[in-house]
């Protein structure tokens, strides 16, 4: 089993316990596919901006989730939902006026050539497509992913999701690389990462595939979340066009301005993907998702097949696609990320200064990775202790999860309305918590 | 290219034209991916109930879409996607009561052991779910389909969908069997349906897969539908049962009280499915799906892959699908279905008994199926004809679509809300359609 899958085991509920009352509900109904956080989960029964509020009257600062990204219940999300779901859901077999002005409105966000846009309902049917879009294309077949990437649920997208398998191997089509941070290829991690990027290509070669795609997450959240320096991406993105495979920016963790710097992700790299994809903040919790790529590109794979989506694209997600673009222009969210994130990384920096188990601080705007190390000083991975860590913060209201290879790092991904005061919180009870 | 492609083509609206206005918006932004309704697309503004409202005020009766199952814009379903999207939505990581309310309920529709729901964002990722967990129960990897089946989008389920391929070839694993028709049966459909699937299997066998799963529609939508005579699936079903085989009941287009004489489809043939799929109906609109099993066949996936969906099973989605419930009891809408589709198969049985062209008026409920054949009498499926009675019945204000092998059977799938004076304006419709 990887071991990003034993933390995720480690903090979550132990269904072989049986659970009981809302816990044993949640068991009979899910099954062996429920996966509640925490050993002891919480129910949820509102939420509002950064914050969410239990059963029992907890409220707690939500720095786990990414998807309510303009903020939980976002009044003007909510009105745009039912408004549209009142007068008009349907699909894209017919004109529907908002769904265009969606597009339109999205499509300023990304460069030229990626003109055409295709709705779904989920990042995992986005991903799907957007590899058999890159296999189309290069009339290749082999992927290169990182190697705790995570990138959906479908069969085809679980393949290039290292972190989502437990015991299976990876296809022979598929070649992961070490996750672009120092551990793996020390100061010069541009030059570093390019070489391994093209000795996996050079893997899939051998193999008889050749590489359809390279597809990376662009702020790497599952393998630990690596940001810097900025433009590292680019070489290794180059070698795989320059050689016909294509580069698919992967924005569902980082997109819709999280990074703070920039709307994408991949825009601190100076990059120009060749397919992006997008979800979970793109309309706040309502179910949408999409795939941006070059006209000729989409008509390539639509040669072979047709392509439709039911649910994608419908009104009421473009309204409220359309309510999320405007909430992140209107309240200056994107630059509210910069600065709240810039600040709470300083505090967590300073945190880590005293403290000798808080072994790195990284990340851009409301996106930071911090390590947190054994006992010993050695600076070695601690999965055991990430946990006990998470759980004292839940116990100071404030909820986080980890990610990266050793399950060591936690992901700090509040809202991204998130205020001084509010990082200021989480800050404060991050100290407590890594006194223990 | 499959005739069904064909008959799509046909009656979609021409991209290489390039179009103008919002019809030029659309492909500028959909590109390749862009499947617009008829040769001259439609622009939609509001729907209500069984009736969709055009740009230039046109009012068309909806006999096309299975989505808006309870009613276009149903004030229930409104009301509580409403309410919910502005209190809490969230993913199932927690616990969140009204999620355990809809599954509970969804499960007394259920018999008793599919226990465990997976909740999804697509019925392609519901069908992408359960082919996977057959895979694993099963331990083959062959899936048996009719000709003419279409399960969804994702790369695995496109594999299964020989109506959604252009020009490749079905893979190695995928053996079809025609739709369980007279014309390919004669009289004994049952028998001839089980030598079919049974030939499939063997086919399976040699070529070294083995059955993990016989997926059907229980109502043959793509087909050409086909519900007559009840129980004729069975005998197929028990014959890959009894090799160790899944039987995957998609009632993405059957399920939710369409066929008027039970909830699901298969409960038709008196079948009990290894795993039940669902997804449009479901929640009128907001975008849900799912996979019923059993937990024990779940958990033999599990432990090889962790599965979890952001959206699916989201707080709104579960208020969306209470409602839906809510509304096809109250209403009494599964009987509606029984009651209307029963007059309105009997005005359309009289219409053909007075016309050549229209060759056999079939199906359960509010689910018909009618073929339209050439005009020299002989019977032969004629899509070009269907194409015109198709925009004839457009012009008459009444939306509706084509299916089957041959593309010349018009699929009859009004919202179940439809009343008697909406199905007769239908029967007039059609019969003034048929008479040009």
């Amino acid at each position: 089993m990887s071991q990003i899958r034993q933390i995720l085991d480690m903090n979550a509920f132990d269904a072989s316990t049986g659970g009981e009352g809302a816990v044993k509900r949640r068991l009979d109904n899910l099954g062996a596919a429920s996966v509640l956080f925490y050993r002891e989960p919480i129910e949820m029964v509102a939420a509002k901006g950064a914050w969410m509020e239990a059963r029992d009257g907890t409220r707690y600062l939500d720095f786990y989730n990414n998807v309510p990204s303009v903020g939980h219940s976002h009044p003007e999300v909510v009105a745009a939902v039912s408004a549209q779901v009142a007068k008009l859901n349907t699909n894209t077999r017919y004109l529907v006026e908002i769904v265009d002005d969606y597009l339109e409105a999205l499509k300023t966000k990304l460069h030229g050539q990626l003109s055409n846009v295709v709705m779904t309902c989920s990042g995992s049917e986005a991903n799907d497509l957007a590899i058999r879009v890159a296999r189309a294309v290069s009339g290749k077949t082999g992927v290169i992913v990182t190697e705790t990437a995570y990138h959906g649920n479908t069969a085809l997208v679980t393949e290039v999701s290292p972190s989502a398998l437990k015991r299976s191997p990876l296809p022979d089509h598929v070649v992961i690389v070490p996750a672009p941070g120092a551990a793996a290829y020390g100061e010069d991690i541009a030059n570093g990462f390019r070489a391994a990027v093209v000795a996996a290509m050079e893997t899939l070669e051998t193999r008889g595939h050749g590489t359809a795609a390279f597809l990376a997450d662009s702020i790497f959240s599952s393998d630990g979340i690596f940001a810097d320096p900025a433009g590292f991406l680019l070489p290794a993105v180059q070698a795989v066009q320059e050689d016909g495979g294509l580069y698919i920016a992967d924005e569902v963790q980082p997109g819709f301005g999280r990074t703070g710097d920039a709307f994408w992700g991949y825009e601190r790299h100076g990059i120009a993907p060749d397919i992006v994809t997008m979800g979970k903040p793109m309309g706040n919790g309502f179910p949408m998702a999409g795939m941006a790529a070059r006209p000729e590109h989409l008509a390539a794979f639509c040669e072979d097949v047709g392509y439709f989506n039911t649910f994608g694209g419908n009104p009421v997600a473009a309204a409220a696609g359309l309510a999320v673009l405007r909430v992140i222009a209107e309240e200056g969210l994107q630059g509210n990320a910069l600065r709240v994130g810039a600040h709470l990384k300083a505090g967590l920096s300073e945190v880590a200064a005293g403290s000798d188990r808080v072994t790195e601080v990284r990340g851009a705007g409301l996106f930071l990775g911090v390590d947190l190390g054994a006992e010993d000083g050695s600076g070695a991975p601690d999965a055991g202790y990430t946990v006990q860590v998470i759980d004292r913060m839940r116990a100071a209201g404030v909820l986080i999860g980890a990610a990266g290879r050793f399950g060591a790092t936690l992901k700090v991904r509040p809202p991204l309305c998130l205020n001084m005061a509010e990082a200021d919180r989480f800050i404060e009870a991050f100290s407590g918590a890594v006194k223990g």
